[in-house]
């Protein structure tokens, strides 16, 4: 069974989507959409169109899924409901906080149009949740961790981009050692903030931008650095741009457990990921999304799930004997 | 919902089970089977009781879900698909190659009867399978690695107390330190048996037994060890009962991936298990199932069904609303 996708929006992201389609036969592209002019957005792929987003609904019956590529902040909150209305959809949203919520508008609309909607895809949220989920299935007496890096984060990266005088930036997350290590041995430690993470800036000064001060902004920016112990080094721009023009990430999700009559038996469950590019990793898992997405919705299934709602096997392109010969 | 087990079995993984259904409040024993004498087993649940296997179907509709704690070599290819016909159960078949037919009888016999059973349920098969699963969907383009140990292999203990003039005997099989870290590098290395594992033996021999012949049959035996580096270390009975008496296990499933338009973006995906009672986490997993398989059950669902095919959150006892809210 092919799926025919739509990617609307052409980042980081869009453009992730677009390399895994390629990787996976029974998945197609048949078009990007794009805020912008379409004869100004290239695409990778011969076969596939790029049109403006007000065209959307004229792709109604001609995309079984549509994978949402846009931001959490500003895009997905109205776009995932308005989408829900036309197609069988997936997207990315990652604000933990206002997830319920998403759902809850997303829901409404899909079921309303007798679409299916998968929202909240990628790794975290996503494959991160799902270990959480099975790891605290099994280990019901337990405690979970989750360490986030090395990588960059955008949104801190963004955060210093904003202060005067800085004229780029990255910031990479990185989980303590020895907090990790204490975990991984099942001490199950309490762990403040600063015990978890430490951050990392490599920052490009606009010409006779004051050092000190930058510095001294960054280290104590509330929520962003100001509960971490934070280094930052001064760089130029050509480093930056030699060095840091790759979005690596990863992290680990850990469960320390206990089981037994008396609770005395220590069990550890440890996922790990390390990526060379946090947006093509994402965008894989989107694609596998998709598929199951359609899936669901031929079986007549209607309204919002995420990746906690959908048996594993949908979203494999093989076939159940075929998986359990090969996989189980 | 309150979910009523049996327990088919009263060795380490049916004691497990009954552990396990402890730290459930929605899980409830009802009764433990045995092919001994039900007055010679004593089981910790004061409220369940113990019955000859002769007595299950006196139990049928009286229990939601049969947890069969038998070993996958003589009991489960019997027992699964006969139990089938009148309970919902959950297994842990692990002979990998005999499980496509295991499923087809099983299948066969829960479509007949009605009832819903989950087989191959564990760590491998089992959560490994799902890593697996999932690492596969996402990197379509890799390969896949599977480590196990540090941990008591019971077929391979099992193998060296057959040896004439043995009297004891646990056996670790552990991981190469240099193959996992090629792996974890991205290396994706091609690796012969070898080079992934080695074997570590703890043998007590019997009074007057020819020690030099006896390691000489063990790192001869074919299957077993002849294609590993095995060491074989003589120990009183006294030791190996004082620092062997546990049952730990654990390992690695990594997949080694590449994204990208023209696939040149390494990402790893890693997940670790290190288990201080391998018998207990698998019972663990097993009593997760038993809810799931209930769930399904009531939905009217029949057949057989591997975890490649249960919604992740049908394993937990809390609803939609408060997994999405605390775990996603």
């Amino acid at each position: 069974m092919t799926t025919k996708i739509g990617i609307l929006g052409y980042g980081n992201l869009g453009r992730g989507v677009e390399c895994a389609v390629k990787q996976n036969p029974d998945i197609q592209l048949e078009a990007v959409f794009t805020r912008r002019n379409p004869s100004d957005v290239k695409i990778l792929t011969d076969t596939a169109v790029v049109e403006n987003v007000s065209s959307l609904e004229k792709y109604k019956g001609r995309i079984d899924v549509l994978i949402l590529c846009g931001g959490s902040a500003r895009d997905l909150p109205e776009q995932t409901p308005k989408a829900a209305k036309l197609f069988n959809l997936v997207d990315s949203f990652d604000t933990h906080a206002k997830i319920p919520e998403h759902f809850a508008n997303t829901d409404a609309a899909a079921k309303a149009a007798g679409t299916l909607a998968i929202i909240s895809g990628g790794w975290d949220p996503g494959m991160f949740s799902l270990q959480r989920l099975y790891a605290n299935a099994i280990l019901v007496s337990g405690k979970d961790y989750t360490f986030w890096g090395r990588g960059v984060s955008q949104g801190h990266s963004d955060a210093i981009r904003r202060i005067e005088g800085v004229k780029d930036a990255k910031q990479y997350t990185c989980p303590v050692q020895a907090a990790l290590d204490s975990v991984r041995n099942g001490e199950n430690p309490e762990l403040t903030t600063r015990q978890k993470h430490t951050r990392e800036c490599y920052v490009v000064l606009e010409e006779g931008a004051d050092a000190e001060r930058v510095e001294r902004e960054i280290k104590t920016m509330p929520n962003y650095f100001d509960e971490y112990d934070t280094t930052v080094h001064f760089i130029s721009e050509e480093e930056l741009n030699a060095k840091h023009n790759t979005l690596p990430h990863g992290g680990f999700v850990i469960r320390g457990g206990k089981t037994g009559w008396n609770e005395e038996t220590k069990q550890i469950i440890e996922y790990k990921l390390q990526l060379a590019s946090n947006p093509e990793f994402t965008s894989a898992i989107l694609v596998a999304l998709a598929r199951a997405a359609y899936r669901m919705s031929k079986e007549g299934q209607t309204g919002c799930r995420t990746i906690f709602d959908i048996p594993p096997a949908y979203l494999m392109a093989k076939d159940g004997e075929w998986i359990r010969k090969h996989l189980l």
